[in-house]
């Protein structure tokens, strides 16, 4: 059932196939960003020195609690922090960060089984993956309702032929109507059957993250998985300064098999951490530093993304908010930290606490990606649906994201000081005073010259008019299902794939059928 | 009719003024932003150095036509251009940016008749203003119209309340139903009387200029005007490399009265510049330096602002676009090249081609935005109310800008890193796995943490829902009457108020009724 080689490598299409192939939607642009333009540096070495030794005294002197993983304190014993009442893990100042940078990779490689859709991960490369976790989904005519596997499938199709997203992401959308025990089984097989992109596993259990990682097993061959990264497991510290067990094994389950978990504080400021960002900051580098090296301690090597996710809050109300200034803040300075640490960084993107995609779930979003964006972020975690805090997945927004997601391609690329882009020659021959639409300097860029967004109405007013007068979420709501219209499967081994099938039904059979 | 003095110190509000005043509408928010954040460095310094060598090849060898201005083509000859054909000036490389640095001020105060509401402009402030010249303007019942008077006074009144704006900026709309020739009196009487701000005046011809700056004296008093700015102009170059001469004589006027043109190269890359980036921000340095160091060719020491308007086109329709990245990039660079010139800069601000304040209005803004806060641009034109590219002034939009206006100055701020910022008591008074909520850090700090966005709804999607689904647009259509609503127009002393009336009617007298 398993083998050495990645499943691509494996598949041989028939003619028919190959037919196929070329007449399919099949995603078209580039497999990964390489930032060629400096991230924003907004403190100076001393303040991030400030962050770091704060971070360590929360460590050392609070510790975080790790309960119900034994091993887990077993491990972080041996490396030498102090454990109070068997669960309490005070950790020396600087161990944790010490761990990380001896034996953490700075970049690796996340596998997809179309080997040309590998991502690299860390260092000047970033890559967007869609918005992860909503229970409910919605879209302009059916409203907002709970996700089912075929929202989960539609979602894995739009990531597959957007041209601007890189990865398959995870739980695109909770499809509520499969049993939770059987869940993360189907939505695995949706990453591995309706898209050859990378994407991340479950990590509600261990031993569901077992499974995820035994599936790529069959999918990838073992001795693959043991050597390369093809699997992330998105894990949430509950913070504050609290790993649960569960979670914590999770983080050693993917360290253990050599893949990536991604260790992800989960703080609201004036909920789970203080309401100052520095404070915040200081707890999220801690949280994520001791996640990231507990991954080391269990096997020294494996690959691990420094995850963030702090945001703010109404104090009047208590509901999270987003693409507010202190999150934007705090990206900067923790894409600061994760550079120093030498660790990649994940940030959220287009977030926003906007119940419908209008203008506030616009700007919000805007105001979260600018700053994942020039803070250097590695993976950008829900690049593309989110609405409502996470709560819904919403089909119009999913493609105003990945819209929005192309024009910060163009921008990463940076500014062209060459000789093209200085056009000497188009200067010379215009001269003041005439336009340039035909000369030949406009002439020979025609084609790559400014980034154009495929959804925005850049008509004239009258134009628009008579177009209809449609606002960006109507021409969002045609969009995303000409997508879905356009979607073709790209090939699987049918051996393979029978295999995955076949381990599922084993699995299934032996799960209950709690539903939830 | 006029004094030494500007007016603000010669009001003496009666009682029933200033009891008037305590339950009035008045700006509350800061009169400036001071920012706190370091600038975002795109270029290298050889980056910089070789677009100024761009610049001024192009200044050099190509030259720039002034059309209808001897005077200003005589101050550069005895300046060192060489003048081909009596209006071509070619200027010697580097000589531009010598003039500029040697005595345009890096910072300067644009007082206003209230002294609270001056601002400093250069250096680490950054002013908002609203958009300026839409001939139409918008809200979500009466549709797309003609701009009148009424709307000008509105969009006046409406900056005046707006607590994150800080400028009453110009043509906030064209009031159409005035004649043009005499519509600059009323435009610039109508700041004067309905804000307490600063403004800017008239460009469109010279004399328009000095009837603006003669009704400053009348404000202001004769002497405080000669010696402290108290009026901008917003000069358009006639891009690419032309300065027509009316233009070039707006410029002289303002210098000359020591006040600060605006000077702001037009260019759509693919119509008034080359299609590349670095080429149409060469270009645009090139033209916005010379203009400025016109200004210092007519009187040294006189402040002025380097502007720049590089945007992006559609070259399959040739309309202008706007939140793309092209002009992002070229908006870092500009902030690095007119740090390094020492001279104010200005830039667009909530920019967008969008018909409707819809999500395209808000991303496409909030692309602009992000750009200009980070590149350190002084002053933000165009921070409130832009939309359809600039030929629609939104009521709705204008209070969704300014929603957003409030974040900038919150993350202008930076981060606290201080003993407050850190909050180490509460991480002792918490320690694992509590909340902060009711924590003494929280308590004390619950005034000011987290900015909180007027317009975003944070709400459940279920109390959303019973309060009507309404998205963004609607709650910023109820804002902006409550806005205009609350307003009380700041005291202004009766003698000057006739004074400045008596000075409109002579003027008036003497021009022709065009209507345009």
């Amino acid at each position: 059932m398993s083998t050495d080689q990645p499943a691509a490598r494996r598949a041989r299409p028939s003619g028919r196939d190959a037919r196929q192939k070329a007449r399919s939607a099949r995603p078209t642009g580039p497999a990964f960003i390489t930032r060629e333009i400096p991230p924003y540096e907004l403190l100076s070495p001393e303040g991030l020195e400030s962050i770091e030794a704060h971070a360590d005294l929360l460590l050392e002197e609070i510790g975080l609690e790790v309960r119900g993983d034994p091993e887990a304190v077993r491990l972080w014993r041996e490396a030498g922090a102090r454990i109070v009442d068997g669960t309490r893990i005070h950790v020396p100042a600087g161990l944790a960060r010490e761990i990380v940078r001896a034996s953490a990779p700075r970049e690796f490689i996340q596998h997809a089984r179309n080997p040309a859709r590998s991502v690299p991960i860390g260092g000047k490369h970033t890559v967007f993956a869609p918005a992860y976790g909503s229970p409910f989904v919605s879209d302009l005519e059916r409203g907002r309702r709970y996700g089912t596997l075929e929202d989960f499938h539609n979602f894995i199709k739009l990531a597959y032929v957007s041209p601007w997203l890189h990865h398959s992401g995870g739980t695109v959308c909770e499809p509520v109507d499969v049993p939770v025990s059987r869940r993360h089984l189907d939505m695995v097989y949706a990453h591995m059957r309706y898209s050859d992109r990378a994407f991340m596993g479950s990590v509600t259990t261990a031993a569901r993250a077992a499974d995820s990682i035994e599936m790529c097993r069959v999918l990838f061959g073992t001795d693959f998985v043991d050597q390369n990264c093809v699997i992330l497991g998105n894990v949430n510290v509950n913070s504050p300064l609290v790993l649960d067990g569960e979670a914590s094994r999770v983080i050693r389950t993917y360290a253990a098999a050599n893949q990536a978990p991604v260790c992800v504080p989960f703080i609201l400021g004036g909920a789970m951490g203080p309401v100052t960002t520095a404070g915040g900051l200081a707890q999220c580098f801690a949280e994520a530093t001791f996640c990231v090296a507990l991954g080391q301690l269990e096997r020294r090597g494996s690959p691990a993304i420094l995850g963030n996710f702090l945001s703010s809050m109404s104090l009047r109300s208590g509901a999270p908010t987003f693409g507010t200034p202190e999150p934007a803040l705090a990206y900067f300075a923790i894409g600061q930290l994760a550079r120093r640490l030498g660790v990649p960084l994940r940030c959220g993107g287009n977030l926003c606490s906007s119940k419908v995609a209008d203008a506030q779930a616009a700007v919000e979003s805007a105001n979260s990606m600018w700053p994942a964006m020039l803070a250097g972020a590695n993976f950008v975690l829900h690049s593309a649906g989110w609405l409502e805090a996470g709560l819904t997945m919403s089909y119009e927004k999913f493609v105003m994201d990945v819209d929005q997601c192309g024009g910060f391609h163009t921008l990463a690329r940076g500014m062209a000081l060459d000789d093209n882009g200085f056009a000497l020659g188009a200067f010379r021959e215009i001269g003041p005073g005439r336009h340039y639409l035909g000369s030949a300097h406009t002439m020979a860029n025609y084609e790559t010259a400014f980034h154009d967004f495929a959804l925005a109405d850049n008509n004239s007013f009258e134009q628009w008019t008579a177009d209809g007068s449609e606002d960006l979420l109507k021409r969002a709501n045609r969009r995303w299902k000409a997508m879905l219209e356009s979607y073709e499967a790209p090939p699987l081994d049918v051996a393979i794939d029978e295999a995955l099938c076949d381990y599922m039904e084993r699995r299934k059979l032996s799960l209950p059928d709690e539903i939830g």
